[in-house]
């Protein structure tokens, strides 16, 4: 029997995160902490002392590394350092921190300048967009949350530290901790999904992964840096960059869970974010900045902007010019400035005509030189910035393997009539057909910069060498990703014609989500859904192959197919990944992060979207006056959780210790979960609740526990959680977490839309 | 030169609705007004003093009308009453209110059961959804919106005033004034759009039109009740019903000014809405219904529940039981009950128990004995209820004669290619094609109850009536609305293939707008556009007839054609009205109240967007790092504001009287506005403003006045507007309207997407 005895929102976290005790001081602080920590102060006060306001600025000045930048096709700004002007920088210290530059041989050279050619000495931190992976890619994080796995997210963001601090990175510019519910949104392909708790826990995995056990200053560690604080993902209408308004319950009880979690493991800097939120852009928003970070929370680490954010406070309408931006920026509580240099263009007359006071400079300077120290930097400037260590670690044999593995647990298998899969690894003709048939341009997916070209192993290959005949398969694009390709479609039924199964790899490209890539409309591209329709056309069986970045709209032939799995973006394993699943090496065992919609427009979307006062998902879904649209009810075609395996996994009721959960006591829900089929199986056993009756309307369901369980070929299990006041708390309309005694309906499920729930009573309030 | 010397909120609404001065008493308060409320009150509280708790739950117990009740195919619950039953009810005083029965003869009747059989002889009041006329039945509200014309929207309702009146109605669950940004919604058919400054215009034109000049007691008012209170329109993604949340500036930016303006302009009811806003269903919010209502805003009327609203905190999760809601409802500030008997079923007992003080039972009970008297029906009971003005005045010639002005002056020309409009009335063969072509059953449009079938003008019947030769046109319906009409495109292509041009009238039945009718893509059917690919494939010149109760997404041929004509569901006159437009009779004079997006899924759109940090309609419109879709830009395919006439209006520079405006001062901003073409038109001149720099981020436009200027062929007209600084202030983060020095753009043009801007500066801060 699993017991999982999480009992309140720390200890939540830290189960889930496998650890026995949670505290942030334990992930970041080692023994000795607080000594090494006031002779850091010390140290760095003393610095301060000796700067002058232009120093100051620099070190609160970030630019791209001129040095070590290679063009990743992403913004044309990046690009335009100049080398020999950011060394005199370098030199003159109005440069403290370089982004997006990798390579230790270099990294130690430029930060030799640093500490040997300047006034000061004070070295240079080294930030880099490492999201999935450096040299070895990963899984795109949204894929990644679909494995539900807080350790194998905690050690790819591990692997991904070791090669990024090995080739001289300090810090990432990840997890992305941004709870996305409309899947328009591109960006939420690098996030956690749209749960709240999922995100929470893959933050603390990941920020625990980057920064590792042994403390920041270990030559592994990379400082992580949960963005975009805040509200990023809630742009209206999906939207990318677009403005947010939201009541304070839903920021509180939505969007800022992740964040707290990630501090709560030890994060010691975060990334603001590009939107406005309820008329005041977060770039320039003192109250998340400030009364949120610092004063709720209090937050030690520093405040970077995103690219030029505080730049753009102009464009937002709530600057007059630059100065005004890096005032404003300043005084809301951003500490470092990326690419715009106001910063450094305008603190020194901000201090001189006092509408910056220096003791908010020093503020700034002294988080992030305490940073600096934090990493070891004053000890060691080199730290980690070792090339051999960098030829052994970056790409190594291991972190392939942990690709793979991260690939295989990333897949989620939504539909498998007649158990059409696994294919036969012999003895059966398949024809591999679409734009990912043979593709590597897009099995890395969105934000990688350094991935090894020479890794990605495109389907075709992964089946060939899973294949004991590979000449048994056959291998047509039939159309390009969004354009038809001519002759394309005929091939292809060739293809299906002559094959015993036909494999439909379809969906979207790298290019199609990610930052600045928000779609309208969230569906397969018309070329690819025309391919589908002449495919299907043929009578042979249909495994489709999704590749995406977000939840999609299936529809046609694509959602008619028998067997339907998505297999994102896996990053450079994808195709071993895939074949791993598609010809039974391993079960499938992922659960969608995302709810996969009947419609395109039901956006936005998630499953715990609450029940309005004419809920359609009950009795009245016959009725035309209830909470739906004209062309579907609301609810989604694929749930949040939503997985299958090549087991026959059934449940059993749900079962309560005691039908009353005192104020302060405790109660143990469990549920027989049975493998009728014959394989193993891994199971995602979900805990989920509603409060039947709120001071604030809740959600219909509400995640709040989940638990993967090994089944044997016919074994039965009992999954026990244990469930206390706290985990039925949200947040209330004093933006504090609250709950009322009252019914509660609990389920332990296989995905959002399964399963009968039992009823418990939260008892009278005690003191 | 036209001068709108519009200076403050108030003297905008009272100069948009054609008043010389403005003021809530004015219009619903005769000379005496007071002495008569005071002699009022006393009689109120004399018969509150005499009455059980049995009677004063029956005040506030609002039935359907069982005795005139014509089934109206909307709500099953609404014909569950019994006659006899309710007949017992109104003898015993326990329900003082009906809704939706029409007809004077039986009104008379049924209130002389109150009057006369009753204990106390308290007569009822009658209620109905008269939403866009009676019998004569006027465009649906979002048509006549296009009209921009608070004269229009006053006199129609004044019409329909009229005919309720004398069918023995008392009062109109009418105007919809939610402010509608998504336009999945489906109830934005029944309200004024996207923007807030028209929602208010026409929110103070329609209650003055149902409500008269004459004061409330007068045999032709209506009482006007202002819907629904509040927010309802923000489901979330477009849903009808769903969860509403939002900043406080937003709520009081854009959904609370269209009510005050109705309260401010008399009326003396408002009826709640269906959702939860920020956790807190609307019909149990005391932050709603008593502080901003009652506590801010001063108001005397009295709040009906919308349909069962109150029965529906219990699905909402916000109460537990029936006798929960009632008491949750009736604290939070709602004074009547319609149709779930709650409040008659639980009054006496939370009374009793001490749930809910009896001084708040007699609080509402005196709203609705007060409102009653206002109306005059303690004096007259049987007050305008008068079968042989029933007979006079109910689909009059004049009603029929201002439906059909209303019909032409609501139409929108979007695009009008080479002059093809307007089309010939003889020596052109025309083929007018489309499931509306001969249609009348689209007509009317949505929530219609009473509307006279035999009243309703097809296409067909308005082109053949207004051509010399009516054997020139030919008709087919080339497909149904939503489903493929066996031979219908064959049909089509000949009769296209035979004509000199085609009329394609295409679109929305009445079932696809309205409540509960969201849709999640606003697309034109499949089958439709089909047809609309096969008849342009004939090469014949295409005019496309839009039928519809939202913006839509227009595509291919549809969006190709060149003429296309927002026509709507235009009421019982469509036909005729149509014909006007089509044949030059008259020229096109609406403007859209809602943008047409280039994408479905631009949802929720709405001009007055805010500008985010990364604009994309500027110069880096090209850039990929903007606020943007990857299939579209951020700006609308026809914005709000927009519509050709058969002129050629052109508009020279905006000019200021000063470049400054002082605190206190005002400023005269005009422009030359000249008709190049052969036709005299009505040219509808917007003034928009945008905030460049402000402490709550603003939209890109907003506008703040518009006047309707006629433009003789060859005419120029300088058209002046009075600008103050009231008119530049926005809603701040402190709830309160507010507005800094600082430079504002400024512009006079033809629609929210058009002209060029004027720079005016806002002077310093003075007493």
């Amino acid at each position: 029997m699993i017991d999982v005895r999480a009992t309140d929102r720390r200890s939540i976290l830290a189960v889930a995160a496998g650890l026995a005790t949670f505290g942030a001081a334990m992930v970041v602080a080692p023994r000795g902490a607080e000594a090494k920590q006031a002779a850091d102060l010390d140290r760095v006060d003393a610095l301060i002392a000796r700067m002058t306001i232009q120093e100051k600025a620099g070190q609160l000045n970030l630019l791209g590394d001129p040095f070590r930048f290679r063009p990743m096709n992403v913004n044309p700004l990046d690009g335009q350092g100049d080398p020999a002007r950011v060394t005199r920088m370098i030199r003159e210290g109005t440069v403290g921190n370089l982004f997006n530059g990798v390579g230790a041989e270099a990294g130690r050279r430029i930060q030799r300048i640093a500490v040997e050619e300047s006034r000061l000495g004070i070295p240079l931190l080294f930030a880099a967009d490492i999201i999935h992976g450096l040299k070895t890619v990963f899984p795109v994080p949204l894929a990644e949350a679909a494995a539900f796995d807080a350790d194998l997210a905690r050690r790819t963001a591990r692997a991904a530290a070791l090669e990024g601090a090995a080739s001289g990175i300090h810090q990432t510019y990840a997890p992305m901790v941004d709870v996305a519910r409309d899947q328009r949104w591109g960006r939420g392909v690098e996030g956690a999904g749209e749960d709240v708790l999922l995100n929470e826990i893959l933050a603390v995995a990941r920020v625990q992964g980057f920064q590792g056990e042994r403390g920041l200053a270990d030559r592994d560690a990379l400082l992580a840096t949960p963005k975009h604080f805040a509200a990023y993902s809630a742009g209206l209408a999906g939207m990318e960059y677009n403005s947010t308004d939201m009541s304070e319950a839903t920021l509180r009880g939505t969007f800022l869970p992740p964040f707290q979690a990630a501090f709560e493991a030890g994060a010691l800097s975060v990334m603001t974010a590009f939107n406005d939120l309820n008329g005041v852009p977060a770039s320039g928003n003192p109250y998340l900045l400030t009364e949120i970070l610092r004063d709720e929370w209090n937050f030690t680490g520093f405040v970077v902007s995103d690219y030029t954010a505080e730049q753009e406070l102009i464009a937002h309408g709530f600057a007059v010019d630059g100065r005004d931006a890096a005032r404003i920026a300043l005084m809301a509580g951003m500490d470092m400035s990326m690419v715009s240099g106001l910063f450094l263009e305008h603190i020194p007359d901000l201090v001189e005509k006092g509408d910056v006071p220096m003791a908010r400079v020093d503020q700034a300077v002294r988080r992030v030189l305490m940073t600096k120290a934090a990493l070891g930097l004053f000890d060691d400037p080199y730290r980690g910035c070792d090339p051999e260590r960098e030829r052994l670690v970056v790409g190594s044999r291991e972190h392939r393997d942990l690709a793979r593995e991260a690939a295989v647990k990333s897949i989620v298998l939504l539909k498998n009539e007649g158990d059409l899969l696994p294919l036969k690894t012999e003895g059966q003709k398949i024809a591999l057909i679409g734009p990912f048939a043979d593709d590597v341009e897009n099995v890395f997916g969105p934000w990688t910069i350094w991935g090894d070209d020479n890794s990605r192993v495109s389907l075709e290959t992964g089946f060939r060498a899973a294949m004991t005949n590979p000449q048994d398969l056959s291998v047509a694009r039939g159309s390009d990703v969004e354009e038809a390709l001519a002759g394309g479609i005929d091939d292809a039924v060739q293809a299906a014609l002559a094959a015993d199964v036909v494999v439909l790899a379809l969906g979207e490209s790298s290019r199609m989500s990610g930052e600045a890539q928000s779609r309208t409309e969230i569906d397969i591209p018309a070329p690819q859904r025309a391919l589908a329709e002449a495919v299907a056309a043929t009578g042979k069986p249909i495994v489709v192959l999704l590749r995406n970045g977000r939840a999609m709209e299936l529809s046609g032939a694509v959602k008619d197919a028998p067997a339907i799995v998505v297999t994102w973006f896996l990053g450079g394993e994808m195709g071993n990944g895939v074949a791993d699943i598609v010809f039974g090496k391993a079960s499938p065992s992922g659960r969608l992060p995302v709810s996969f919609p009947h419609r395109s427009g039901q956006q936005p979307y998630s499953y715990d979207h609450k029940v309005t006062g004419r809920p359609a998902n009950n009795a009245l879904a016959t009725q035309e006056y209830v909470a739906r649209y004209r062309e579907t009810t609301n609810t989604a075609l694929y749930p949040f959780g939503h997985g299958l395996t090549y087991g026959t996994v059934s449940y059993g009721d749900v079962t309560l210790s005691e039908p009353t959960l005192d104020w302060t006591g405790e109660v143990e829900v469990s549920v027989e979960v049975t493998n009728a089929g014959e394989r193993e199986v891994v199971e995602t056993v979900q805990l989920y609740i509603r409060d039947r009756v709120a001071d604030l309307t809740q959600p219909g369901r509400r995640l709040r526990d989940f638990r993967k369980v090994e089944l044997a070929a016919g074994e039965t299990k009992t999954v026990a959680f244990t469930l206390r006041r706290e985990q039925l708390e949200y947040i209330g309309a004093d933006a504090r977490p609250t709950v009322q005694p009252g019914v509660f309906d609990i389920w332990l499920t296989s995905s959002a839309q399964a399963g009968q729930s039992a009823l418990l009573t939260l008892g009278p309030r005690t003191a």
